[in-house]
């Protein structure tokens, strides 16, 4: 099978790409001794987490998932050490039990005290870790907050240390701001760390982290893991705040050309809102690229700045770069789009078609979306 | 089971509400003596078809859909005059004849001379309408265009007649604006009618609409069928261009309240950009809704402006009304989300939680995602 022969629209992941990309970031994180706790929201596929789990510096070490549909697949799959990282809510506490219950060990997160106390009470209560606030201002609380010894007294054995998420580094235009936030990040994981060693608790984890702060961090002394995730794939928005280059994106969308418009110098697909995603992240940076760039077949970048301008729910609107000499484009002409963010992009789809550099089609991988 | 019961995030279908919706969009069209031909693709549920098809005034009459899976989906289920809305490709019409050939009666549309060509010279070709554009500048020829009678004679027996999409009827924002955009495609397709008649081709179908333009049209004369979609369910946007009222939106989505910052006056849920999705339609309306408009559990608007003011992958940052007096809101509790745009939203989920005005889950209805 070749990417010609597939229907569209459908998801095509570069498996050498995505190798180089996990290998980068392993390098990357061993140089600070830390372990890598790929993050799999981005990707949720067995099989991108064995490769994520191979390319690792040292064979030990769990993911972090965002769904529980995620913890329950991977588990399924024989992996153990899960780090659920969005707050748990006291009634999800018994699907967490259940599949702790079959084997798996999946710690949860929580910065609020009533959530410690309802673990503390459960009947098979998870490994809990508290959610600092780093800058983000979405979950956690600051890592001076009087709150956070008493939660982890609360949470009593349970307690097995703190979690942020520097999300505010995607407000970061250059390597030097990542070094910057990531440090911030460390400096406030630390602060809360050294309140609750003072308070005499233990503290087993100290996981930070985001791509572009675990790509770039200048240190990570202090810290135990880090949970970047999109770095696997990359996109149109990572690849202009230093995460990866335009040439290092693993996944697009193949789509079909379904419309020609010379007159107003634009084709119409068959991957719009629903394919691509309606994500605009790339409004925010230098280069704007509407919906997604438009690539050839191959994943290469010879129609030049030709842009999904539009999407509506099955159509996307390709405005062709004015300057570009392009090929005839008859309608059922393949082309692939680069997504803005990619793990948006990728959730509307359940499997990947995987390709490695060329148009075979070496392998089909499932998805786990959904809740 | 009830509503407290549910994971979240989820999506929850209020039937009483939807079936007040079919049966006022039924009584509209019928003023008018054309057929309707409800678009699934916001819905995709075989319940929700059968029915949109029984609050019609016939019972006869087919369906549209948005995507071949939507088309195997509804022909499994029994529905056979099936119209694929966008733009067909040569490699999709082995797909379709082989759904007719044990069959259904599926048409679809082009408005290029070549693919009518390979549609004409298929084994199995289907009947065919030529797209219309009537002022959206998406798919489709000027209704003026000499390729009009050129692509019908290239199609001989498989041409069926015209269809036009007002989707640029979402400019509109007013009942006013909707009449004078219903008429302007009215028109546009009858003129498209008249220069394919003065060829000598036969007109089977003159397909028009959007929901917007099939509720508010003055006339509908000449016409043989409308497509509305969206207005099933309604959504946020659609309610301040006058298809539905904000209390007529049927589909929403259940979430838990999964962190509070009593500082800021938010609160954070698990329905977050996938959940909702991105769409940002009501940015362009007088009110401007953010991700979402929080509701309580019971789909009441008892939270003021309380609106999802961010969205990341799976945490939604709701800004509660500064104005409101609101309930204490522990972590678990559970609000509902009216959406920006009901058809990007209802795609993330794979089934309806059904309710019928309270909190009982009378039944819950899958939906047909991906292509």
């Amino acid at each position: 099978m070749i990417l010609d022969d597939l229907p569209t629209p459908c998801l095509v992941l570069d498996r050498g790409i995505l190798q180089t990309n996990l290998d980068t970031m392993s390098r990357a994180v061993a140089r600070h001794g830390v372990a890598l706790r790929p993050h799999m929201k981005t990707a949720k596929s067995i099989d991108v987490a064995r490769l994520a789990m191979a390319s690792r510096d040292a064979a030990v070490g769990g993911i972090t998932v965002s769904t529980i549909a995620e913890a329950e697949y991977f588990a399924a799959h024989g992996i153990n050490d899960i780090l659920y990282a969005v707050g748990i809510t006291p009634q999800k506490l018994d699907q967490i039990a259940k599949l702790n219950a079959a084997g798996a060990a999946i710690m949860v997160v929580t910065d609020d005290l009533d959530v410690a106390g309802a673990i503390a009470s459960h009947a098979r209560p998870p490994q809990t870790l508290i959610e600092i606030d780093c800058g983000e201002a979405r979950g956690g609380i600051a890592p001076d907050d009087p709150a956070l010894t008493a939660i982890a007294t609360r949470l009593g054995t349970r307690f097995a240390g703190v979690m942020s998420h520097a999300g505010h580094s995607y407000a970061g235009r250059s390597v030097a701001d990542m070094r910057v936030l990531a440090e911030a990040e460390r400096q406030a994981a630390l602060r809360a760390v050294a309140h609750l060693r003072a308070g005499g608790f233990g503290i087993e984890i100290i996981s930070v982290g985001s791509s572009p702060t675990a790509l770039h961090a200048e240190t990570l002394d202090g810290v135990s893991e880090t949970r970047p995730g999109v770095y696997m794939f990359g996109d149109l928005f990572q690849a202009q705040i230093g995460t990866n280059g335009l040439g290092a994106i693993a996944v697009t969308v193949l789509a079909s050309v379904i419309g020609r418009r010379p007159a107003e110098r634009r084709v119409l697909v068959d991957a719009g809102a629903l394919a691509l995603s309606k994500d605009r992240s790339t409004q925010a940076v230098p280069v704007d690229y509407g919906f997604g760039l438009a690539l050839d077949i191959n994943g290469h970048p010879t129609l030049g700045h030709s842009i999904v301008s539009r999407a509506n729910q099955e159509h996307g609107v390709i405005d062709l770069d004015p300057l570009a000499q392009l090929p005839a484009m008859p309608i059922g002409t393949k082309l692939r789009i680069a997504p803005n963010h990619t793990c948006l992009t990728s959730a509307a789809h359940d499997r990947y078609y995987v390709v490695d550099g060329g148009d075979t089609v070496v392998a089909i991988w499932p998805r786990v979306n959904g809740w």
